[in-house]
């Protein structure tokens, strides 16, 4: 089948942030659409902001601004570590988070773990920019299977673990991966220095979630940090919440950050660096009430914390 | 590439009727979009309606109701000519019209001459329900070329000439086969008793279009008749002008149309039959002061008349 | 508060008819919008089809083409009667039903039943043309009411009913007024000779709903008939079912209607007339498959028939 | 008329982003509409985001972020000014801009120049938590008029002029305040140490626009700086430019800002402080870069810059 422009024929795509909020984009050509076991796959290319990869409905990443998402997801955690060896993704399956880990020249081995191998397999035939070659990086090791399973029978140690998730959809694959629980479970396989990152939502169409994360990180471990950036494909400044054993992320300067960048990352950056480490710590007021709120607990197994449909 | 669902991931079909009016369907799969050398082709799979072929943007036929559509264009003019023999069809890519032309006993020998060979093409892969073999029927002669070019050069003679064209759209390829000059060249091409029917756009939302459309075949034709059936899929009535050298539609009685059906057409057909016949030649007042607007005037080559867009 | 121009500023009014499938109109202004005891009620300008009534999120008639709509409601029953001297309306608030009931003159007294008063001050001074004036004829009985009970109490007998209520809404207010007991009780308000007649819902879009009145009133009715027209506003053909005694209006020619209308109805009509009165009986065969669909069971209290949301 | 909900009724508010991109917001309440002199007014109030002003069907400001962006489109240019004292605001006819001018202690006149007399009306009756009172200070002088016409004839001089300006469309009302000659104008009223401020359209969807007025400002004053916040209701990052004449922000320390805001400022802040001050001028690697980019020209009278339709 040949891959055309649909676009102009009509073809729009629409996701809803709250049930009174949507936002539509001109499609211009749907490259791929398909049914896992897991979920449904879109590959499409928007006329404003070129190619997306698309699960269950909600776009997942865009190659106009995956830098951005990508990069403030890896590299405060990675840079924060002195020295990060050992690495475990859990998602991820565009390639991306994968192909900046890799780029850091400390790292010796990264397992990726994804429950889902279509996702990258599309990816890798449709998105390419995405992984740009990592999943043939000799340093990767890849696991299809269930994230949570792989941490609980794993009796391997990390330095850093990355969460690149699907959002805690009600009835979807991952609200069980933002819970105490599973935080417990990820701080055992980390090594006594270790840190975690994970993708927190919306700080804006999901506040409370984003606030619920970074206060189940909290009760987990000794740091946790909020951080957000604006992600223009998500509609909305995005959350991530860092956990940590020992080391802080705040307490780095910018200069230190543009070193450590210097000096351990291969390429160059697009987005990540060092003022920009110090602004994406720096939450508004009105950000910071809400993760100070008492009335927010932890997200448990019993009781975890769901996006707002 | 797999064919699946994607309408959950928020892809819908976006039609305007008007500036200020349009419908919106769910899409469940894109089956396949492309672009030819003159126009660009969807199939895709409604959510509700099921499959359809989209060019342009614009809904040609749908599975759900195509049976409306091409059994009221095609029989009222066959059925209305006492013994139709040689039958002309310019347009209708799909293969539906050439199908329902097929079915009548009478006809020994059908063109069809169609621009656009990759429609044709398309449809027989994708909606093979349109065409139900027509296309292998041996009475069947296919010419792919410009259909005023094809009337302007042929020699031949028809007893049925019917226009399944594209609307008239400023700058599309079709709004020079709604004029005076087109008819005169078309009736030139009809046999001493011939008829022909066109498609006249919607009687609703174009009903001034509709109007020059039957105001235009007036001026060339002795017998003009409009009639307008509901299209569900269209989102309105749709309207159809027959021009006629002697037979006029209007003068049959329903018992003589459905003896003419059983007499002369294979298999059952599931709109059209001597009640509907009549019904669908009586318009309303609304509909019929505007077909006597005295101020409507002919389209001409110069003048032609252009769907509101 | 001033009546002006919002439409540019992007104000948009969208009517799902299924799940998969809305229409969206640009709105001009806004000129009341309020909530009553029993429903939301908005007057609203769109800019292509001009003032229009909308409860509860439902377009119920619109300056355009509430012609098509009330006179197709009205007339068949009330010609199809000899001598429609009481009439009983229930629902109907915007006054048209009622207006178009008076211009009869064999009508002595018309019973409007109304649960709603604000609906039918908000039409007084935002709609005129919907009533124009037939809430000062003397003949007119205004009752603020709830039908069903009325109907329950009432001792008086009708020549004619009509049933001008909003669609059966699972939670809505009407979907009690479409059920086997209800029409048993209206029966029981006829005169010997009388007929009633309902609006029934889309014949496209809600057909087995269409179906299923039809089948209700058969129940009860020793003569029952559905009929439908195109109501552009409505985005559909629209049902209607006449329940009758003794007199069947398909019996009657176009010429007996036409002459019924000239001796019987003041000024002059823009839709029904005799050649129409039999177009709108005809009903194609895939909607006769289904009126004829022996799974369909007539509505009763305790298993309504609801719209498809 | 009452003021009641109309949402879901299933009337909409959409704003488009670019001709592919747009986004939808449920509206609860149309509480004013109108058509002033110089433009369309709405007041709504969304189902999400509460009472919103819009005019020409761009969203203004709304009550639930509006702080966000008249704190940030007052304080650092008032903060930077070691004693502003006379201050200047074309436009803000709201009154939110003056409101968060008249809380610097320093500040002994506030002038005042809007256009359009009815939405500082509008705004006072249905949106008074904008000025929360400003209009009734003693110390704001308001004047209705032309802003570009006041700049060029008043003979009075300014510490710091605040430009709160509809977008830069072309055919608006706004498109000659963003250029070379307009700026002149403006510096020859500034004292020695003069600032002046303007909103700057989205960083996103306008980047080059806000890149052209940063460059126009450049052109005419030896300081400019450009920054951006993250403004939820206006779906993207928005950017604002200063011009200064000696003091430049970007010299200013986190704690020399809060220590100027605790002195200088009347009530709490609810967005602005001296850590975020640092964030919003730190600009992203890919805006920086289209911010040096040199084919980027000053926007002139006769060659002024547009927002994307």
């Amino acid at each position: 089948m040949s891959i055309e422009d649909v676009s102009k024929e009509g073809t729009w795509f629409i996701e809803y942030n709250t049930p009174f909020s949507y936002h539509v984009r001109g499609i211009k050509r749907v490259l791929y659409s398909g049914v896992t076991k897991y979920q449904r796959i879109a590959v499409v290319e928007f006329e404003d902001i070129g190619r997306a990869l698309i699960l269950d409905g909600k776009t997942q990443s865009t190659l106009y601004d995956e830098f951005i998402y990508h990069e403030s997801l890896v590299h405060p955690a990675m840079i924060t570590h002195p020295n990060p060896r050992k690495v475990l993704i859990l998602g991820g399956g565009e390639g991306a988070t994968a192909r900046e880990v890799l780029r850091h020249k400390t790292v010796s081995e990264v397992t990726m773990v994804d429950i889902d191998d279509e996702v990258i397999k599309v990816s890798k035939e449709y998105l390419p920019e995405m992984s740009q070659g990592a999943f043939d990086d000799p340093r990767l090791k890849l696991v299809i299977g269930d994230g949570r399973k792989f941490i609980e029978e794993s009796r391997d140690k990390y330095d850093v673990i990355i969460l690149d998730l699907t959002d805690p959809l009600e009835g979807g694959p991952s609200y069980l991966l933002y819970t105490v629980e599973f935080y417990t479970a990820i701080k055992n396989r980390l090594n006594d220095d270790g840190i975690i990152v994970t993708q927190a939502t919306s700080t804006f169409y999901a506040l409370r979630t984003f606030a619920t994360i970074h206060r189940t990180i909290a009760a987990v471990f000794p740091i946790a940090r909020a951080y957000h950036v604006y992600v223009p494909s998500f509609d909305s400044t995005w959350g991530f919440v860092i956990g940590s054993l020992t080391h802080d992320p705040i307490t780095l300067t910018p200069e230190e950050v543009d070193s450590r960048i210097r000096s351990r990352i291969n390429g160059e950056l697009r987005f990540y660096e060092g003022a920009m480490h110090r602004v994406i710590f720096t939450l508004p007021r009105h950000i910071r009430a809400v993760l100070e709120d008492k009335t927010i607990k932890p997200a448990t197994d019993n009781n975890p914390t769901f996006l707002p449909a």
